[in-house]
């Protein structure tokens, strides 16, 4: 059974969708609006009679449309977007997904809870969506029933954000790898770091990661006869030194990080214990394979070596955690889900409740559940029952 | 959801099946009782606390027991099965079905209605359900629910029996080529019917079939060379003639009905054309593959000639206004078994009616449904309000 109980009306939320999960990039681009796209589009459709609430999601994932009004608004909408974008219908209906009523209500809560993400969980979808819902809210074309289900979806998304590590829960070896750049302890603040192979995928990823909080100055090595390569990872905060000077510099780092392909160590313990001075705490990374570092070098005084499969058993646990956080969520995003649910099926009966209390007025109990009894099959006299039986005791808890 | 709503009570019925589609006819027969033995084992199962209503259902493809009770009710009467029938257990469980609530109820109305007999649609099994019932039934063993629904089983399956042609279709060619025996007009009444071929297993069938009504006296050729064989179908209206002097009876015989199994014709045109006077009427029928009866004798003054095609395309017919028929019973049970559940679901709240009133007295319908809409979820809340909507026409309807 589906949400609208507004009969007259008829009134449901509909989701016309183009996502990473059925059309590639190249096809997304055709149906992405930009912002000024977006205000005619939504004007544009606000003037059928059909539609009473228009918003426009754009991300490099997915474009979006959320219409809400009678059961011709998604059929106006596909119209309109055909002609406004100049596809041909048929090509468009193509890439398309469809949402419905509660499908649609339940893909607006995944899509903002970051359910529906490439990165499972990932937040900066709220933020889209917010943008998306403020637009059409500025231009008046969010109607009572979207104005609660996006407001719902929003706050789901940040009591999943509050009340689980969902998105706290790092898996990739390059973000557990700058966690613990993060978590350095040192006094006065400043750290350096120096990655050994900065424009591999791996160095570059650590790098870009690391790079994304303050006083952190990272000392990226390459190789002199690739030097011609670009340095993915620019920005006043890194150096780019010859892979063969690497030890001279060694001496002023707090961290360093070996993420190279080759098979030679690129610290060993002979070279490295010449270099630096015991007084200093250090942390040394390893995350080759085969090892970059030579293990002996973690019983240097001070220093910390973690190797590969130090970063795996932590990814393992982490997608232990990461499970069940999920599960967790599913929990919470159902519950809130619910919610939202009862409140627009609830909605128009408010404006009811009069004439209902007239109806009924003068009648025994009796009269009434006979006649529920005599017209509905038995899994809704089931359900009528058994609120009934609810009634009576939370009106004596009140 | 299950039907028993009374949750004090928390009374259900319950099915415990060994039937063909489980057990082999020996394992059946040892859970078989007879005449003393149920009203023995009814006795003491009603003497456990938890039980409050026993049916012992036995035929020669099931042994079913249907309690009523608490929630021990079906654990008592597998341990009291299993003891008085001195099975151990463990051995018990490996051929029992056990149907609970909601599925025992549709599972009793699928017995009674034949729909789980061998032979889809079996009436036998009604007149056993009805007689197991009334041994219960003297001996005050079944309490208010099991009466319900047993009697709304019975009513079910006579709407079946009256409103569509289930029973009333045959497909097998024995029954086809009876059905045309006893169509066959004949003043007077007395028909003469000749079976060519009485002791094969068509013939021996075609012959029990049509010697179920009065009236009709059956003339059956033997080999001689096989006289020593049993003739199953004996009687006082049942004649054994030599299969070489079939003949010298023809002219008596309002219908000849031919089934034996041999390459050659049983009925030539020549021979029989000699023997008969072509004022009478007269049907033939060959159901033999390759064919029996010369087809020329189908042009023989007043002469009607069914071959195995005729029959076979009869039966084909059948088969599919049977599957017309067998959607239609299901529509029919499937109402009466609503009916059935809604009956028992409903009983518990007319006592408790008037504390119901009590509890709801002087509370305004908006407390009331706010109270529903924040306790119950989406989907029961879905099934209040529309059975709200219902209930304001339908008490306008009165």
């Amino acid at each position: 059974m589906n949400y609208s109980m507004d009969k007259k009306a008829g009134r449901m939320m509909y989701c016309m969708s183009v996502s990473h999960k059925k059309a590639s990039v190249n096809i997304r681009e055709r149906f992405a609006f930009h912002e000024k796209e977006k205000t005619e589009f939504i004007e544009r459709l606000m003037r059928k009679e059909a539609v009473t609430g228009v918003v426009v999601l754009c991300t490099c994932n997915r474009s979006e449309i959320y219409v809400s009004g009678t059961k011709h608004a998604i059929g106006e909408l596909q119209r309109e977007a055909a002609d406004y974008k100049g596809i041909r219908l048929e090509e468009l209906l193509k890439y398309l997904n469809i949402f419905s009523g509660e499908s649609a209500i339940g893909h607006l809560f995944k899509v903002a809870c970051g359910f529906d993400s490439m990165v499972l969980g990932e937040d900066e979808i709220l933020g889209q969506a917010k943008e998306a819902y403020q637009i059409s809210r500025d231009q008046g074309a969010v109607d009572y029933e979207m104005n609660v289900l996006f407001q719902r979806a929003f706050a789901c998304a940040k009591r999943i954000k509050t009340d689980t590590n969902l998105s706290r829960t790092p898996l990739s070896v390059a973000t557990l790898v700058a966690n613990e750049v993060f978590r350095f302890e040192k006094e006065g603040g400043e750290k350096n770091v120096m990655v050994i192979g900065m424009t591999g995928k791996m160095g570059s990823t650590i790098t870009k990661n690391i790079l994304s909080k303050q006083g952190i100055w990272v000392t990226g090595t390459v190789r002199s006869h690739k030097s011609d390569l670009t340095v993915e990872a620019k920005g006043e905060r890194v150096r780019v030194v010859d892979y063969r000077d690497r030890y001279q510099y060694m001496e002023e780092m707090d961290i360093v990080i070996s993420a190279t392909s080759g098979p030679h160590y690129t610290v060993t313990c002979e070279e490295l214990s010449e270099q630096i001075s015991p007084e200093k705490k250090r942390l040394f990374m390893d995350v080759a394979v085969p090892v970059d570092m030579d293990p002996e070098i973690g019983e240097l005084d001070r220093l910390t070596l973690y190797n590969i499969d130090y970063f795996e058993t932590l990814s393992k646990n982490n997608t232990e955690i990461k499970l069940k956080e999920l599960d967790r969520a599913n929990a919470i995003m159902e519950e809130e889900l619910d919610g939202a649910i009862k409140e627009v099926v609830f909605h128009p009966y408010i404006k009811r409740m009069e004439g209902l209390r007239k109806a009924f007025a003068g009648k025994r109990l009796d009269t009434l559940l006979y006649e529920i009894r005599d017209h509905v099959p038995s899994e809704d006299l089931k359900v009528v029952l058994k609120t009934l039986d609810g009634l009576e005791r939370w009106i004596k808890e009140e």
